[in-house]
């Protein structure tokens, strides 16, 4: 398929995207970016060129991925003429609707993973969602998406904002506990690598078995008084302490429910 | 190291331990539990007795394993006498001098994993912490977690209790969210299988990188018009809600703040 493609944007994502494209031989031409590090480090390791301005952007593409942050998709949008080429943004947060002023040609293209440009990851393992307004360009999104992932599947921009909110539980929020934990035990002088096998083996049962059956810990038990000694123990960290305690809550309500 | 090994308790954790221990050669003669289907399901499986009642506890073993629920350890192990041998318990929250007054003889064996009777864990990979009442039985101890764990340390009662409220934080929390994440999945009748990549990603991520340095999201970034929109679909699970503001503002905080 060779398909000429341009990205708008270069952070995350973008990286990840334009990269796994290049490696399957599609032809990124062009990646644009405000900034000029990110749209240069991208385009050059894919051989692409780059720009930084929207004035610029190519008009040659047969495809354009918008990879930006929600906030300033229209300020970037408005100023380009796509000529009807089909665009697509990456959002799980937003609307097909949302770009539908800027060509006939429309579609969704949402990798379910957390990205960070120094990271390696496996995209064949990547649950690839996809949206398009009407079914030529769907069909044509599922094949470029396949040629990528072995994980491929259309949903509608109201589902696909669950599973996004859902993403922020199960990985922003969580990520944040490592970063709290971390935190409170470097503040005891203890090493953060003593929790590495626990997080292993905490997200592999939450694969195998339902993460409700895997519940383990004091709140579920409702041990008051480890609970009562966890509190006193985070007596310094006022945040963290309340955070504790809506939690542990939440953790014996939803157990009692079932 | 044929020492014979008293198991008090046959829950998540004594069952796991008293198998591992099994395994290198150890010679577990008898499991305790008040739940019968516990103590002769673990007994069975090692070759070892069992019995429900406190008073026939054997007096042979040389070291007693207390893996009891914290809130009743005291009213189990009042009517024992332990003639002074090795008693050690299990948990992260408890301080060694919890049991001072059940013998001269006592130590902690904390392993930090999250345990289930179900799964399977490799053992050599969980760090275990030590602490005793006296040189030889810290000594003796090591050794004993040398046998199974390629990763023992000795650590006080202090900062042993630092150490398990980290671990409610990146384990029982982080499970929490996986289980409110399914839930809120299976409301919007979407798999909770597409969260698996997502889930391994995160928990990979925090091993290899600092956690703080991996965060990503709306919270970070603090994409208002995203969080916004998050808490509107949530607007039908106001507990959930709820949860969803306080941490994206701790997260916002925490990243603030470096």
């Amino acid at each position: 398929m060779q398909k000429k493609v341009c990205f708008i944007g270069a952070g995350n994502l973008a990286t990840h995207l334009a990269r796994e494209l290049h490696k399957v031989s599609f032809d990124v031409i062009q990646v644009f970016s405000r900034s000029k590090e990110s749209a240069q480090t991208l385009a050059n390791r894919i051989g692409a060129n780059y720009t930084t301005s929207v004035e610029h952007i190519t008009k040659e593409a047969d495809l354009y991925f918008i990879a930006l942050k929600d906030s300033i998709i229209h300020e970037v949008l408005e100023k380009i003429d796509f000529r009807n080429k089909l665009i697509v943004h990456c959002s799980g947060s937003l609307s097909l609707s949302v770009i539908e002023s800027y060509s006939e040609n429309i579609g969704v293209f949402y990798p379910l993973q957390t990205f960070s440009k120094k990271r390696e990851v496996r995209y064949k393992e990547i649950p690839v969602f996809i949206e398009a307004n009407n079914v030529d360009n769907e069909r044509f999104l599922v094949q470029v998406a396949d040629t990528i992932s072995d994980k491929v599947s259309v949903l509608d921009s109201d589902r696909r904002k669950k599973l996004h909110v859902s993403a922020v539980l199960g990985c922003n929020f969580v990520n944040h506990f490592y970063t709290l934990a971390a935190d409170y035990l470097k503040a005891h002088d203890i090493s953060f690598e003593h929790m590495h096998p626990l997080i292993q083996e905490t997200a592999s049962k939450a694969q195998e078995m339902h993460p409700f059956e895997a519940q383990t810990g004091p709140a579920v038990r409702f041990d008051r008084n480890i609970i009562e000694d966890h509190l006193n123990q985070l007596k310094d960290f006022p945040e963290l302490k309340e955070l504790y305690n809506s939690i542990s809550r939440s953790i014996f309500e939803r157990h009692q429910k079932s």
